[in-house]
């Protein structure tokens, strides 16, 4: 695979960006990578995605795609080594639902457990909490979503297992604790220890400071 | 197809039921249609969908299937007859973008033009004109988003055509017109005068009467 006909637009503390990683490193495609300060998109990201002008965008012998779940199924679609989706349209669907159920239900509990306070920020835990435990239902009796190997709902959903841990101490709230949901406890576990998911992640010591910052930042701007 | 192998609980005033009548009968899928009550869902719906408990739910072989956009996409797989989605991967990608941005951005603007008054609709208004006129440069070239044929994208939105004519009729507000977005007018004409597509569109005049109740209910809520 030629390095120059895959690019990838990203950002370092993105989780949306990591899951991309992370699949075109399961499938073993070379790419260059692009860092996008957000603060200042340039003009290669406002032509590739001029509908959301958000990264991540993926580009493909020059042809560009946004949205990164709509990526991950692309990416699966093209090389097929190392399937992200299982291959039973019933799994198929079912694989859909995690990965958009996290999009649409866990990641705003999740964000507002982290930048609300007070009753707000109860609530806000409560439902982080339900939505988590209903997660977990879709790990019974499996070690990863996809099975005993991981697949498109453990990348979709992978970046959690990071993210709860470092905003969970900086709340000082535990998210994910293994006594109330020992499967996405051991889960997010296993899955963050694999080597080539490791590689991927963001330098934990930098990550932490810049959330700790952000978070600084949130609480600063609703107080005044 | 053996009748009762495929079940769909819906309601018939919804467009995400309407979307999976569309793609059952244009891949001519015999189903049972179980008509939902949403101010009192049956114990069947809460059961096959304890995680959203909305409506619709496909039922294929006693397997039930969430979300009408994963619902299509499970129809596509299962019946390969008259493809919804191309072949091409990228094409594929294109097409999935263009159904996310009709529920994540068109939807909520139009929503909101028929639920707002004064500044907030005026507001709304100018986004859903906005969102409308990104969704046709999706048509740039062809006659509906499929091509020469209707496809995931003509299923996925296509009662919005449906829609904006009446909520535009009670909102005194022309949605999309002729002069602005033509190749948007032209597809929705076309795609509603589908025989297959129009047969199963809800009866227009209590279609009609119930959004003009609704209309009504929702601008009195608003102001008590």
């Amino acid at each position: 695979m030629a390095e120059d006909s895959v690019k990838l637009l990203g950002n370092w503390v993105s989780p949306y960006s990591l899951k991309v990683k992370w699949a075109l490193k399961l499938k073993g495609i070379q790419y260059q990578y692009v860092e996008e300060d957000l603060q200042n998109k340039s003009p290669m990201l406002l032509q590739y995605n001029p509908v959301y002008k958000k990264i991540p965008v993926l580009v493909h012998d020059d042809k560009p795609l946004a949205e990164s779940l709509i990526i991950l199924e692309y990416i699966d679609e093209v090389w097929k080594q190392n399937p992200l989706l299982p291959i039973d349209p019933y799994e198929r669907a079912k694989a859909r639902f995690w990965a958009k159920f996290v999009d649409d239900k866990c990641v705003p509990a999740l964000m507002a457990a982290f930048s609300k306070k007070g009753e707000e920020q109860e609530r806000a835990v409560k439902e982080a909490h339900e939505n988590l435990k209903i997660l977990e239902s879709g790990l019974e009796g499996k070690r990863f979503f996809g099975g005993e190997t991981i697949g498109f709902v453990d990348i979709a959903a992978g970046w959690i297992g990071c993210s709860v841990q470092m905003t969970g101490e900086i709340i000082g709230i535990n998210l994910i604790d293994a006594e109330t949901m020992p499967l996405l406890h051991s889960w997010f576990q296993d899955f963050l220890e694999i080597p080539l998911i490791k590689e991927c992640l963001p330098p934990q010591d930098k990550l932490l400071e810049y959330i700790k910052e952000l978070h600084t930042k949130i609480l600063t701007a609703a107080s005044t």
